[in-house]
């Protein structure tokens, strides 16, 4: 693969998302430069999916566009953050245009939606992976942590949970409504829930392991316990049906991607 | 390869480069948290390497964790940049804990020399693949750019060119000196000079593919061209005894990696 499909690439990606005014240097020189607004502090995580084992092989490029951005703008909201930025690190095994364009279709319309800039990355051939670093503002000292759970605090989720991981088991077996294969494939960054939540809620985080899982980090991280009313979770009428037939718990307790 | 061994990874790493003060929450909650100085501009940049790609198969891990930092310092080095944050996205075969041990040395000893601190990024399991991501400050407006040479600027390059590319050919021949190998191996990010060079070049950029396809983005993005005289370029020793045997001038010019 010539260095100059990878430069087509680049100018691919180089309008994704919104136009920022921010942005000093976007996509382009060696570095992006940003200007962050007086008084915040900058919020930045960075995840990583790789084929064959966060997704599958021939899995839909749309969709893993909207998921490798997806994942990271949940970190964000699991800190209350506003997203504004971010940077893609793209490793292909080929330059398939087809594929490309799917894929920035999907990055690029969550980013649009949640006012996020690509603003610079790399594109490197080999086995496909896809990391990416998003960046958004707080107030100073404003971010939701893990380590801020009281004894007596509440527990609250955004959403149903179980239905990715239902998704995951019938991507095998059957077909699924598609509002829940969407929840695997598309999942939903709580941004706006995140950012309502500063000032709030005592600690957050954002689920991609599994609610027990998780919920053990805020645990641990904040020297509490808790107590879950597993009849009391929030479920989908398709997770409960899963639930009623099999007496299996796993799907909201433990198989995770619910983000 | 368990998600607990991850985990261990990750405390490995918690403590790798410089504690900075200026780092709110670091490693271990879902995204870190930073200070940016007070009328600064935020600089990032992301580069990644993939094995059989950008490095050998069973490449020195310490060398490694030197150069996946170094070449993406370099970058903020030609932006005229004081580095502060890095993230590391590193995939996996498997968990090495000797490998880890020599990469993290490797990060966390440059890490160290430049005031960085590591603050986050993720841990997976796939084909090698390490993605890191710079960041640093500059004053507003002051970033050094492609697309400000102007006509009769002069043109200058820190070190020596085509070290690098001897020590790539070198590999399957020959032993060289240690100062050549490891041009190529632990390249030296120039900070220093970048910083100085901020209010005085009118743009500057790092080499990683080569004198000539470098020199042509700054040419590019400033509309300017260029003359080379190449046999005032600065070459070492051995560099220049390679070209008086073969007359072949591309390693200074076109064989890359010199930073």
């Amino acid at each position: 693969m010539a260095l100059s499909e990878f430069k087509l690439i680049q100018r691919f990606f180089a309008n994704s998302g919104t136009h920022r005014a921010d942005v000093r240097v976007g996509v382009g020189d060696d570095c992006a430069v940003l200007h962050l607004p007086a008084g915040k502090e900058l919020v930045v995580s960075m995840d990583t999916l790789v084929e064959g084992v966060h997704f599958f092989k021939n899995a839909d490029p749309e969709s893993l566009g909207h998921k490798s951005l997806a994942v990271n703008l949940s970190d964000l909201a699991a800190m209350g953050a506003e997203p504004a930025w971010a940077t893609l690190a793209l490793t292909l095994p080929s330059v398939d245009e087809g594929w490309l364009e799917a894929f920035c279709r999907g990055f690029s319309s969550l980013a649009a939606t949640h006012n996020v800039q690509l603003i610079g990355g790399d594109t490197t051939q080999g086995p496909l992976n896809i990391t990416i670093q998003a960046h958004g503002f707080v107030d100073p000292g404003a971010a939701l942590r893990r380590d801020g759970a009281q004894l007596g605090d509440l527990i609250y989720v955004t959403g149903t949970l179980g239905d990715a991981g239902l998704a995951l088991q019938a991507t095998e077996r059957t077909r699924l409504p598609l509002s829940i294969q969407s929840r695997l494939d598309r999942p939903t960054p709580r941004l706006t829930e995140g950012q309502a939540l500063v000032g709030l809620a005592s600690a957050a985080i954002d689920i991609s392991d599994g609610l027990i899982s998780d919920l053990g980090h805020i645990c641990d991280a904040s020297g509490v316990g808790a107590t879950l009313y597993v009849k009391d979770l929030p479920c989908s009428q398709a997770v409960r049906d899963y639930i009623k037939v099999s007496d299996d718990w796993a799907l909201p307790l433990s198989t995770g991607d619910d983000y």
